[in-house]
C-alpha cells in the first residue's frame, strides 16, 4: 500500500482535508473553503456532481442525464487548493486517519468530511433488488427508464392478453416523494406521451400502482397536504394503495397483503440506507445506518471527521435533520466553517438546520408546498416547484436546457429522452 | 414458430411491406408510402432513429445521447399504415418470404426492404475490437465517452511517469470522416476543454494520433481537400501518419510498423462489413458483404426483395454510391417507389444517386466541402458543415438543442455532456 500525494512537487505544509463523496453536502463544504490555508482532495466514485432532485426526470425520459449532472472538475477548476480524484473509498481507519482506495492506494487526512450518502435498503429482502430497481445515480436512472420504455414495447408484441396486461401494469413501492414523482409522471407518459403511437396496444389502459405501507403518500407533509396529493394522483390516473405493505417482489409482479399484483415493471422507492462506511468509524448509528453526530456535526470521540449530508442523523429543535439537498447544503458549509474554526483554535459552533419548507411534485401542474404554515397545492404550487428546482440547477446551459425541455414537453406532452440505451434489450 | 400477425383484428389484405432498420435508408422508404395502400412493419434493434452523422459529438462528449435520436415510434406516430416493432431479425427465408426474428416470431412479407446497414469490421483481427471500439450505435458512443474521459482521470491518479503518458495518448485508426472527426475533437478536448481541470496531469500534453493505412486522410474527397484536412488537424494538434498499417493493437497500445505507441485509449473507424443477414438471401456479395442489387435496387432473382443504404453494393454512373446519410435516405425512397409501381404492375425504374458533394469536419472552425468543383476549406466549411447538419436533423426541439449545446462549447470550450456513465469506472 503505498502512501499518495496530491502535490507530489513540493512539500505542501497546509492541512490535508479529505471529503469523501461530491454530492451536495461534499461539493458545499468544498466550496466553503476556497481561500482557506487548506488543500482539499475531493474524492467520488463518479465524476460528476448529481442534481439528484430531477433524477426521476431523466428514469422518465423527460431529461437526458448530462442536463442534471456536471463534471466536478469543472466546477471546481477554479479553486486551485482542491484536488478531485475519481476513485471508490474501501475503508476508513480513524485513528490513523486514513482513506483506503480500493485500488490500493491510501490518503493520509487531517481532517475528514464523510459525505457519502445514502443506497436503497430493502429491509432484509435483498432479493428484490434485480426486480424493484431503486433511483439514486444516473445509472440507475437510465435503467430504469430502459425498463419502462422495453415494457410498452413487450406489450405491442405480446399476444396473449393476461401477459400484455403484466406489461402495461406498473407497481411503485413507497409513497415518499421519489414514488409520488415516479407513479404521477408515469401516469402521464402512459395517458399523454405514448398516445396513438402503438398499433396493438393502447397505453392509455396502462395501470400506475402507488403502494405505500403506511397511512398515507407523502408522510413528511401535513395530513392535509397528503390528502391533496392523493387526490391529484388519483386525477392523473395512478391507483393508490395505502396501509398494505408489500410482502413479495418477483419478476412477474408484487404481493400486496393477500391480492397478487401482476406487474412486470416494479420500482423502488420506500427505502433507504446510509453508506457501509459509516460503520468503518466505530461509533454508534442509528437504525438506519447513519452516524449520530455531535451538535457540531463531527463523529463522537474524532473531533477532525465530520459527517454531513444523508449519512448524518442529527436533531434541530427537537426534529431530525431531514434527509433533503437544503439539508445537505447547510451541514457542508457548516463543516467547513467548523474546520476552519478548529484550525483557529477555536470551538466549532452547533449546526441549526433552517428549514425554508418542503415541496414535492406530483405530475403535469400537480404539487405540493409547505412553507411553514402557508400550505398550497395544485398549478401554483407545480409552478413554485418548477422555478426553485431549475434555480438550483448547477449551470447557466443545463437551466436553459431543462427550461426548453419542459416548456416543449408542457406543449406538446413530448418527452425529449424516450432512447432505450444499454443492456438486455429483451428483458 | 407461431405467425404472427401485426394487425389481429380483421383480415387486412393490404400487401404487407417489411422493412428491416429504422436508420435513414428505413426510415424514409416507410415515409415515402404513407399514403398508399400497404401495411408497413418497421422493424428495428433500437427504439430509435439515429442521427448517425453527429454520433462522434455524443462519443466525445459534446451532445447527449437523445439530441441526436428519435423514437421511430414518435416519428412515424401519425402514418397509420406503419406498426414499428423492436426486434432482433435472425434470419431471412427469401423463397419462403419470411422474416425470422431472434424471439422465434415469424413475419410473412408480400414485399422486404432489407436495410439492416453496416457494423465495425476489423480485417481478420476479431480480438483487436475489446482494445479498439468502434462508434456505431448510441451505446458505442457512451463506452467511447466512458473511455476518454476516464483515460483523463486515469492519467491524474498515476504515479510512474510512462504510465501516465499512456493514459494521455489517444491513437485513433483509420483517417475516413469519423477518424478525423474523433481526432480533431479529442485534441479541442485536451488542448482547451479540460484545461484547467487537473492538478498533477497537463490534459493539454496529451497526444492524440490520426493512424492511416493509406497514403492520405479523406481518401473520398479530392487530394487537395485531404492535404488541407491534414494541415487542420495538425494545426488543432493531432499528429497524423499515414502510409503505414496497424500491426497489432492490444490493452496497451498500437504497433504500427515497427514502431510501438503506448496509448492506452485506442479507437476503431477503420473499416466497416455489411450486416450478416445479407448472407441469408443466397445471393453475391461484394467484398465488404453487400449485396450486389440490380439497378432497382432489388436482389437478383427476388423481385419483391430490395436493399438499401449501407447494406446496397451499386453503381452510378460509373461510380460506387458512396455509404453516406444523402444516398440511404435516396434509396430509401426510391425502394418505395420501385414496391409501388410493381403494385401497379409498373416496372421500376433504375436508382440513380443525386450526389450533392461531400463534406467533413475536423474540429473547432475547420472543415472541408467538396460541391463537385467547388471546394473549400476552413471556417466558412464549419459553417456549411453545421448548418447542413443542424438542418437535417430530425424535430424543431433537438435542432434547438443541439444549437445551444454548439453556441455554448464554441464560446466557452466547454462541453455539456461530460458525464460517466456505466460500466466499470475503473476500466
Amino acid at each position: 500500500m503505498s502512501q499518495h500525494h496530491p502535490h507530489a512537487t513540493g512539500e505542501d505544509r497546509r492541512p490535508h482535508v479529505v471529503i469523501v463523496g461530491g454530492g451536495f453536502a461534499g461539493l458545499w463544504a468544498a466550496r466553503a473553503v476556497s481561500s482557506a490555508p487548506v488543500r482539499i482532495t475531493l474524492l467520488d466514485r463518479g465524476n460528476h456532481h448529481l442534481f439528484q432532485p430531477l433524477l426521476y426526470q431523466v428514469a422518465t425520459a423527460g431529461l437526458s442525464a448530462p442536463n442534471i449532472a456536471a463534471p466536478l472538475r469543472q466546477i471546481l477548476r477554479r479553486q486551485k487548493n482542491v484536488t478531485v480524484l475519481l476513485g471508490e473509498v474501501a475503508g476508513i481507519s480513524p485513528a490513523e486517519k486514513q482513506v483506503h482506495l480500493a485500488d490500493g492506494r491510501t490518503l493520509a487526512f487531517d481532517h475528514l468530511l464523510l459525505a457519502s450518502g445514502a443506497t436503497h435498503a430493502y429491509f432484509g429482502h435483498d432479493d428484490w433488488a434485480p426486480h424493484a430497481p431503486g433511483l439514486k445515480t444516473l445509472d440507475d436512472a437510465l435503467g430504469i427508464r430502459r425498463r419502462i420504455l422495453t415494457a410498452f414495447e413487450r406489450a405491442e408484441a405480446e399476444d396473449d392478453p393476461a401477459k400484455r396486461d403484466a406489461w402495461l401494469t406498473f407497481a411503485i413501492v413507497g409513497g415518499g416523494p421519489t414514488g409520488v414523482e415516479l407513479a404521477g409522471t408515469l401516469a402521464e407518459i402512459a395517458r399523454h406521451t405514448l398516445r396513438g403511437e402503438f398499433r396493438r396496444v393502447d397505453p392509455r389502459k396502462a395501470r400506475v400502482l402507488l403502494l405505500e405501507a403506511g397511512p398515507r403518500v407523502l408522510a413528511s407533509f401535513p395530513e392535509s397536504l397528503s390528502e391533496k396529493a392523493r387526490a391529484q394522483l388519483q386525477k392523473l390516473g395512478v391507483e393508490v394503495r395505502t396501509g398494505v405493505p408489500v410482502a413479495a417482489i418477483d419478476d412477474e409482479g408484487v404481493q400486496l397483503g393477500d391480492t397478487r399484483i401482476a406487474a412486470r415493471t416494479v420500482l423502488w422507492a420506500a427505502g433507504v440506507a446510509a453508506s457501509p462506511l459509516a460503520r468503518d468509524l466505530g461509533v454508534p448509528l442509528d437504525r438506519a445506518g447513519r452516524v449520530l453526530v455531535e451538535p457540531d456535526l463531527s463523529v463522537p470521540g474524532h473531533p477532525s471527521i465530520f459527517v454531513a449530508g444523508d449519512l448524518a442523523s442529527i436533531q434541530c429543535d427537537g426534529k431530525p435533520v431531514p434527509g433533503v439537498a437544503p439539508a445537505a447544503k447547510q451541514m457542508g458549509r457548516h463543516v467547513a466553517r467548523s474546520i476552519l474554526a478548529r484550525l483557529r483554535g477555536a470551538t466549532p459552533s452547533a449546526f441549526r438546520y433552517r428549514d425554508f419548507g418542503n415541496l414535492a411534485t406530483i405530475g403535469r401542474m400537480a404539487a405540493v408546498v409547505d412553507l411553514h404554515g402557508l400550505k398550497f397545492s395544485g398549478l401554483l404550487a407545480w409552478w413554485f416547484w418548477l422555478a426553485a428546482h431549475v434555480f438550483f440547477l448547477i449551470g447557466f446551459r443545463n437551466r436553459l436546457v431543462v427550461l426548453i425541455d419542459w416548456a416543449q414537453a408542457y406543449w406538446s406532452y413530448q418527452r425529449s429522452a424516450r432512447i432505450i440505451l444499454g443492456g438486455d434489450r429483451d428483458g
